[in-house]
């Protein structure tokens, strides 16, 4: 990457900076992410400071927490087996797709869009079968959302606290797609301690809410700021820093993120 | 905002830096963006360097384009009058919206959302009604999306260029709502001078392409990053670069990103 180092006879502005955490080894199940964090920071000589928001991939966190299942061990009921015709998927996928989701929202063949047991709405229910340790057949592995990532953010972030002594924000990113637009952008499926929506006088909410206030989601954000690095290699680099916010710790969850169901017009 | 210097004993890590261009003044029609910018990157000290993206907000790109239109001057035609009954708008604000649109997309009691001719989704055509001078009843205006987007950034991007001796890119940005999400994030609707769309191996695109590819939207990435320090102030900071993406200058635009209308599910 370019230096960015100010040129000569520059200033340093004001502004945010993304930065990468070198050197996270692979993550296995029961590893300790913040310990293995801790690590790759303190061999970059990285020091947290008050207001870094610290994103993890998804997927580190899933395979951290045991999330990894072999499809072997599935089998597919007959909702599966008739959904996985219609899509022209492996029955046990549709299976475990099925079982992390409260309502399937669109099909088509190669396509099945449900929306997942914590309210977000895509492919698959976030489950991944890329970089994940995987065979032929009987071998395969999918890998799981973690069961509650804003738990799983606010506990890193404790553990990131108590060893650094910043006071730091935690957000676990996912990509998403949209039914209109080209390509992923970045998601913030857990938060603990920054201001995950951002209430802005001024404008107008759409899809639902005739408002005054435009509210602003700063952890999708942050989310998709740490992707640009992140993006490309997932696998080498899945920790990055969001340096400059300002510090805004709240009790705000990625969850509250969830458009209430009678207002989501997708449905 | 915070100091973003390295700490003592920190080294300088690699990654982005996203900043602020101050100083940028209120803009009116006819403005020439290019040299209002220099003047702010000149006054702040700031030099562009190569890779470097400058994203500028949709509203000062419109309003130097002159596309503020006042209600007073527009009378609605019939649709637009049931339509406005039927969504609880202002006629004259429904016919502007149709005029710039191609598809209405959604209705209901406080909500329009539509297709812009640009192929942007979203409420209102991106007609904004915020930050403009207005005044009441007969003098209300409103703020139409720039004709051709694209072309304004590779415009701007080739003054800026010229000016600079830098080779840039150009994004211009604009907020965006999901049908199942909380909270707008940031949308590139205009582009030049980078990759907009990264093919990467290894995923599955959703909602349509069965492929074993993830394609990232990298604009709306950086569009959406510009905004974490764009979003509270537009009018205040409505510039921003984002520095130390790998230089990939390619003719992409923003209209790449348009989903093919066969593979909106929206719809």
């Amino acid at each position: 990457m370019p230096n960015t180092e100010p040129r000569h006879g520059e200033t340093r502005a004001e502004g945010l900076q993304v930065l990468a955490v070198p050197g996270i080894p692979m993550i296995e199940a029961g590893d300790n992410l913040p310990e293995t964090i801790t690590r790759g920071l303190n061999a970059a000589g990285l020091i947290l400071q008050d207001g870094d928001v610290l994103c993890l991939a998804q997927k580190i966190v899933s395979k951290a927490e045991g999330q990894l299942v072999a499809l072997s061990d599935i089998s597919p009921g007959p909702e599966a087996i008739e959904l996985a015709e219609r899509t022209d998927k492996d029955p046990r996928l549709v299976e475990l797709i099925l079982r992390e989701s409260t309502e399937v929202v669109r099909t088509k063949p190669g396509v099945l869009i449900v929306r997942h047991r914590l309210g977000l709405v895509g492919a698959h229910a976030g489950i991944d079968q890329s970089n994940i340790p995987h065979g032929e057949g009987e071998d395969e592995y999918a890998l799981l959302l973690p069961e509650d990532p804003d738990a799983s953010a606010a506990k890193i972030r404790g553990a990131l606290e108590a060893a650094s002594g910043a006071r730091i924000g935690v957000v676990i990113t996912d990509s998403s797609n949209r039914p209109w637009r080209l390509g992923t952008i970045g998601c913030a499926i857990g938060c603990s301690g920054i201001r995950v929506l951002d209430d802005q006088c001024g404008g107008t909410d759409l899809f639902g809410r005739e408002l005054k206030v435009t509210l602003i989601n700063r952890a999708d954000a942050i989310a998709t700021a740490a992707t640009l690095i992140m993006g490309e290699t997932t696998e080498m680099t899945p920790v990055v820093i969001v340096r400059g916010l300002p510090l805004d710790q709240v009790d705000e969850t990625a969850a509250s993120c969830i458009r209430p169901l009678d207002e989501d017009m997708f449905r």
